[in-house]
């Protein structure tokens, strides 16, 4: 089978709602198996989000406002405030798997409001599907246009470097770091893409490569130390990434790692892009000092696919992301353009 | 078994000589286990080094040493001449093993230029094995005083970031950046040493917290992609790390990831130490740009203990060390003290 998750040739979206049901690509046995993964119930959805079946903050977001839309499918009953009751419910199972991401929590706001207005629960269970989909909708269009507005970044020959997995499977669809790729590419530029391999989770190697191979873009997976270097040899035109939270300065919430990347282009005088929808702005925070960071389960650090590589009794420290000062960044790749940090408030 | 290798109670050195073989502890598969690696003839001898059953520039130095001495009392006959062709065989077959550590040929010339004083078969025979012995003792003890003038450096309460190995098993014995942490933690003072885990071989995950675990020196393990998040939070004091060459200009080449981690230490006003005896300079080697950077198997990237981490047809580079320019560094701790990078010359 051949599976393609991208706007010209697509198969799949990385999350979609069927019937009761919260479909997903399930991420964590790509690249070696390509899987639907199933949600019953909101709270298996929360779940997904959790274990990290889903991630990536645009896919996160369409998720979670699958999950409430779930979890009003499936109340049974016609008192409204029962299902006002189970929406809160949901909505605080779904906020509370994940803290770094803004666009969940902009989804659930989404969702939320759109629930609020409608009156009996019947309306409420239309309203929510449609809600959600419109979400989702709109949240891929939004990559489109992200990869519509960033190509005219990439001229033909660039080596691109990019960190972890800001695909179609980070998102709806298309991507965010990677929608320019795929434009350029399917504009016919020649490029190539180094992929960090982006440790402790993998997902360059993991998903990133995966993506590109199945577009036919071609890249090179590299460790996570090798970036500067090939920075440093001057085979590095230009960095994308993706992000998780944006802060009203323009500081930026990324994949653990981002920061060092950001430095070393500054330092090396090779433009820095992030990719992220509106959705991924958080109006309400000032700085990234004020962004909350995941420390996620050192076991992530300890195990490669569940083989130990430290000593027994040593011990690991894992934080999911960092914060890239807007001053490293060049520009912000949003759907409504190409933005200066600190410019989308 | 407790092993323990270091100055203060030591049960092995990481290679010495043992009648004709050389043995080595065989670093490929610690920390799961603890094996030793025995050579019986220079062939071997260059194959552990080349396949990495030992590595770190000074320790590449000793076992080259003993190399040489392995091929000059293998030899059978009595013609000096004979003895002179095996013995610049085996010194062709050691330098060739791997490019980038100056230690390798430093040990190679002093063993080439101990024998060409000698004017007999027999008194080649004594001198090989006196000389490698020399010159793995000398090794030991340039580490130690690495050590004593290192140690200063470390203030009770510190936390110290590390890269890759640069351990007593990447020597003879102490270490080189590990030395100043050994003699720290034996006069009482507290500290933390954050240990990156070096990808791809994973060196630090593998090897040093290994080594600061049979010490009992409190460490974490973390991605390499996270040094530069700690720094960011103020929770990195130091930096020390090995080096495999060191350029007259004090340009550095070490494992690669090093040049990330000293541009990030700049960025964060940490200050960054390279920790190296004399034989890691190289006085042919004007600066950094001249230093012969190996690239390694792509299988390196690929693969994680045997399983494969990239999708089937993805690409992957691999380079194995980077180039740190003097600008970075602080200062490089020697045998003979603290110097300003370019003024041991």
């Amino acid at each position: 089978m051949k599976v393609l998750v991208c706007g010209r040739c697509r198969n799949y979206w990385t999350v979609w709602l069927e019937g009761c049901r919260v479909r997903l690509i399930d991420q964590t046995i790509l690249p070696y198996r390509f899987r639907i993964h199933s949600c019953r119930n909101y709270l298996e959805t929360a779940d997904a989000i959790k274990t990290m079946v889903v991630r990536g903050a645009p896919a996160i977001g369409a998720t979670a406002a699958y999950g409430v839309a779930q979890a009003v499918r499936q109340f049974r009953g016609r008192d409204k405030r029962k299902l006002d009751s189970q929406v809160r419910k949901a909505v605080k199972a779904l906020a509370s798997t994940r803290p770094t991401a803004f666009d969940l929590f902009y989804a659930l706001d989404y969702m939320q409001s759109s629930l609020s207005k409608v009156g009996s629960v019947a309306e409420a269970r239309r309203m929510a599907v449609e809600a959600s989909e419109s979400y989702a909708n709109a949240s891929a269009e939004k990559c489109r246009l992200i990869g519509v507005h960033g190509e005219k970044l990439i001229k033909p020959g660039y080596n691109i470097l990019t960190h972890c997995n800001a695909g179609a499977l980070g998102c709806v669809d298309y991507g965010t770091a990677l929608a320019p790729m795929r434009f350029a590419h399917y504009s016919k530029k020649k490029f190539h893409v180094f992929v960090d391999e982006t440790r402790p989770r993998l997902q360059g190697a993991y998903l990133t490569a995966w993506e590109l191979q199945q577009e036919g873009i071609k890249h090179s997976v590299i460790a996570d130390n090798a970036a500067g270097y090939y920075m440093a040899q001057g085979e590095v035109d230009l960095v994308i990434v993706g992000a998780d939270r944006v802060a009203r300065n323009g500081d930026v919430a990324n994949k653990i790692g981002t920061y060092e990347k950001a430095v070393l282009a500054k330092e090396n005088g090779i433009p820095f892009y992030v990719a992220a929808p509106s959705t991924t702005f958080d109006p309400k925070i000032r700085s990234g000092k004020d962004i909350p960071i995941e420390e996620r389960s050192p076991d992530e650090v300890h195990l490669v696919q569940g083989k130990r590589i430290t000593p027994k009794n040593s011990r690991a420290r894992n934080p999911a992301f960092d914060v890239t000062p807007a001053k490293y960044i060049k520009g912000i790749i949003t759907e409504k353009g190409i933005l200066k940090p600190g410019k989308l408030k």
